[in-house]
């Protein structure tokens, strides 16, 4: 299935380079706020990326002006099992337990879709504007680069709901490397805070003057990554991610093997050669 | 026992607003060092705090215009076991085996009271003002979030007097994740930095022009965690912790098991009531 | 054998005061870039000066005014085992799986010397100036302080020649603490950043007007550390590389049985005394 | 779905209790060898049973008298890309890195059906007879409780087949808990052992006279089971698993969160009344 | 205080020989079932022969004929907060957010005293008879050595009165080191086993004739155990325990960081003095 | 190299048969007591088998017919670091925290060359006789396969001269799945444990009538282990030490990361091959 064919009702998917492909959420009358349907296909659709060799490279991104996402669509989530039954009436009859259990598994469910994306052998670049919410947080996180316009407006809404953050913000952020004061700061007052503050604290590495310019500049990075060999690109993707979650000692161990087998690959002579000698030109590595 | 009556010597405890509670190093004739007794008081006063209904959000000062703290108070110090029974006679006649294993235990002894502030359930505001040495980076990196005053003049001492930090300072910092560069920069050389560097770095995660305006912050950022719902700020605090110190998988495996009982809670339903239609209202959680 | 007997072909030796030792790599007509060889004896000179009681501090910087380093030596490299043989003609009668074995292998024996200078007791400044490219990475996250001039221009080259970095850099980066959306956006790409940008990121924790002025803060921090307890000095690097790959439970625990024996040492009371009365004078500490 | 309604072409599923679900490897004339679509089948069975109501206990057997399974198809494994391509002819034009990306995503696609088993909510007890080979030690150790016939032999086959077993053999063996030394030995020279030394050294937990006795056993364990409260016995597998790959402190925090929500369940007064006073009663359980 | 004076109105403690004391539950009316206040009660007890210098063994054992413990004292358990509230009535109206937090609470209040015995200092032997239900496991297995008489009866109770065992059963059972196969029979059905069955899969390490015969050898036990060097035998334990939950490559670091203080006692002499030469002679080891 | 040069003063090295080799401790005049330098030569031994493609399996054993090994040479000891300067004089003008540095630098060096026979890539099966004190546990612990004659006699023997052993048994008897409440019996006290006692407990996995009966057993397994691909035994040894200090999820991901090169290796294809129609005969695996 070529890439563009995965577009659905609430997200478009298209192929404007070669190797580089758009997800952008589209659901703007709503400011791109998510239901529980849509974390599902976006869990779908970055599944079926991962696995595409016509792929090297992924830009998320949302339609409109106004937001990245609003975060969770709140109306249809307090009918839903994610806030505990939210407001339909309080099932008091049933078991705490079963409940819980229900819950749980409830959680787990929406967790995956939104894991996908960090699973995703594919680099991810998400491009954020305007209100970026919540659930912007849980997904920009699964994210490798988060780069926004300088009308972004983030906040972690959580504990404004009621809830502690379960999909991902509260476990993917300690992880992300940025100052661990900051972090408890926007997740427990559920503050607002600007593209500025995310640029110095480092949740994003880079800030532009409009959605145009940060996505541009998207491009430009996605273009760079898919000239690579998607074995090098790839690779270091799924061994940075190994590290972040392990010691010194282990990742090292991990590279070793790993490149035991990719050392072979005919792309590191091509690459080379390519550097080499006077008429430098473009190496073409096989796809991925 | 109300919060107020937990003021001991060396410790204010107030309450100045409803779930508010500051308390206040109160040494200033010695620039608020710290005795050994000190760090068991003040550890005792954090474990109570812990699991008082009345409290939602603490913050961390001390007292008069010089110091938050001069670190250890070293003549005293100088006579205790902490610095190897420092200079008051070297009992060359006794073990070196069994002198290690009463170190290791009055470490241990040490460290137990600090780490109360952090195992608070309670989220715990850090403002620092004037002289901030030694136990002050011990103290500051058990709380959730450090802010400051412009004047602040932080070190890690323990080099400068024979010793690696062993109450919390080199395990804790590497977990605050600001660059580990400068951690070893700071903690190697035991050198002076100022608000400004802390800011740039992460350390703190808000500068202000003076001790007074740091607290108005602090004591902002304190009652809007105050009017959230305990159950979600707790919860918030508890997972993050837990999150620090475990790979992505167990931390998102842990929520859902976490809030399998919290999403429970009326206060999701009454968070998203509050939000919706016209008249919105601030909503009135119960005590935790 | 005195530290300065430790120069080799690439690389001089030197202690130009009292516990300061300076490595510079010393292969400037070649920008400096790397061959096997120059790990091996760059391994080396570290695992000696580990144990030197002579040496308190240690500046690694290069020759030259153009590279700190190029990275690997493309052209040695081409051939050579690293690359999977690289360009010299593919073995193709070779079974994969025994090539995967002598690669894995191999990358340890490149990966050993280069963790010598992490495991070396001694603290490690590393000064970077012009290209610094590739190994450059890999050799200066092993230091514990990384400081630059202002004509620093970095990359992490491997994703441009077709592999993924296994010397270190990916493992070590996300434990340098700089912020993770910023490592993948440098390692996915290859691109340059310049000084600014990794001071900024915290990827170094100084940028200084040339060469000359990043060499004088270094001796300036070298000679801090030089005249504090070795003790206390060595103990701390040695902690904080503990804790950084363990939970903060197990770094507290870990300083506890650390201290046990280190408490023990005059250092500490040699230390309180000097800073204790009127007549503040330095401390004297034995080698270690 | 009801439970049995899962059968397919090569597994039975009945249901002759209440609760009590039985699994059959249903392909006797081939010594009910694996194909990797029966692995895909499996998963797909347990992961439905895992969340159905009307379960509450798993028996795991194969049909005939002359074996459990006798491990992979190897015909059809010998054409497949699990053995690297087989013998079907070596695609020598192929760039190694990019088969090596295909073999690991196929093992990963093999090994997920299988940790179903292991992820299954319901305790799953393994019934194994006669040839016990290869895929009969991978799936077994993700079950439960394993029991078998004295007819049984077993054998680790990988490495009798050249390879390094990669279905979770190596990976979940030494977690059962049993002797290393034997482990090894098993491993290592894929020899047969017969179902007294399987005993002997803890690998499975009971022998019986005949398959029947076999099994008999244990549809008594899956009876006793089923009348337990499933909030107690799922929640038993739950927290024993994630103990097994954490440390004591952790497990201890990780079934006080758990038992938060599970011991506000009814079932823990159901149970208390029922042993207690003259007239016992079984309690009745609601489903889960 | 001398170990003696820790004797309480539910436990014995006395002191039979120099370095071994005993520690009898004494409640065999009740079958010697645990109040919540015995927990506490418990855990003060070994807290204190912690540090106490003149003990070196500690025995575990329990008053009467019948039970070493028949477990958690279900009627007054059914009143309190471990089981949910129990039958006490079901506070329909309390938020169940805030219960599951008391709940979380209490299970911590009372895990801790039971890790109080895995914490001790100290080598414990258990010495189980007759009954040995429920607390029975929690407790044994945070003792060093667990032995028992023939007539010992063992079970893990908790899926029997509807809950999983959050006091430490689920979570130490697997690091005991026995076959997870007969873990998990035991835990998910709640049958009885006996001696005989503890002693083959390696849950005791001895069996005797009779309840006197085990404190026998137990008794021999300790008294081999209390002519040894303190700092060898404290030290032993220790770093089995650090062991059991981290890696080899941990575990080889920590002891080197242990013994570089412990090796200096004057001990090892000791020791190796009194075993060379002709005229044997026990050492005699200072206190610790 | 061939392997059989590899002998020295105190080791034979040996290849009775293609593949195979024999290690031999060779001081029986003093049981085979080991000096550090002993140590040492064993590493390195094993550090050039590990490498060696001629080499498949290794036995590992001691010459004469009353030990093992003895275990340190106490009196060679008694002078050394490893006692912590022993009875040599106490050097009570050292500083405590120097030679506490001393010690751990030694007490590593003396691990290293220990850890060789664990990281060597060939399998090694370790032969156990009469006297196999101390070091025999620490060496044997590192072997792969454990297997002794009826007249073994064990012990670890460091509590009894004053020590926690600290070159490795503590830290690997616990990574040897046997149960820890006998690990801390025999650690604790120091105790002779006999050959039944160790096949019981799961620390040997064979005993056999005489040293004789014992080493034509191990050369059996040897020249079966022999016989397999290489690739696959070395693969099969490596995977089980990592998943042995990893959880499963851990242990999964690496056996996918390592087959993706080993998978590609021919030996699959030849061995099955070889076991499929009628004329079975035995593979011919090329070196590794």
């Amino acid at each position: 299935m070529a890439p563009q064919d995965l577009s659905s009702e609430f997200f478009n998917v298209t192929q404007p380079y070669e190797y580089v492909v758009v997800v952008e959420v589209n659901r703007p009358a709503k400011l791109n706020s998510f239901t529980g349907q849509m974390f599902t296909d976006l869990g779908n659709i970055f599944k079926k990326l991962s696995h595409d060799p016509d792929v090297r490279a992924i830009i998320l991104t949302a339609i409109g002006d106004r937001a990245f996402t609003a975060g969770l669509d709140v109306t249809a989530a307090a009918q839903g099992p994610l806030t505990g039954g939210g407001m339909k009436g309080a099932e008091p009859e049933r078991d705490v337990a079963r409940k819980a259990w229900d819950l749980r598994r409830h959680i787990k469910e929406i967790q995956e879709p939104v894991s996908e994306i960090e699973k995703c052998e594919k680099p991810v670049i998400c491009v954020m504007h305007g209100i970026s919410y919540g659930a912007a947080i849980d997904i920009s996180t699964c994210c490798d680069i988060r780069i926004c316009s300088n009308d972004a407006r983030f906040s972690v809404r959580e504990v404004a709901i009621g809830l502690a953050a379960d999909v991902g913000t509260l476990t993917r952020l300690p992880h992300t490397q940025v100052p661990m004061s900051w972090i408890k700061d926007i997740c427990l007052t559920a503050r607002d805070f600007d593209a500025q503050e995310a640029l110095t604290m480092g949740f994003v590495s880079g800030v532009f003057d409009s959605k145009k310019a940060a996505l541009d500049r998207a491009t430009e990075l996605a273009k760079l990554i898919a000239e690579k060999s998607p074995v090098a690109v790839q690779g270091t993707k799924a061994v940075i991610n190994y590290s972040r979650d392990h010691s010194v000692e282990d990742g090292l161990d991990y590279i070793a093997v790993w490149n035991a087998a990719m050392l072979q690959t005919k792309d590191v002579s091509d690459a080379l050669l390519s550097g080499l000698g006077k008429n430098k030109r473009k190496p073409v590595f096989a796809k991925l």
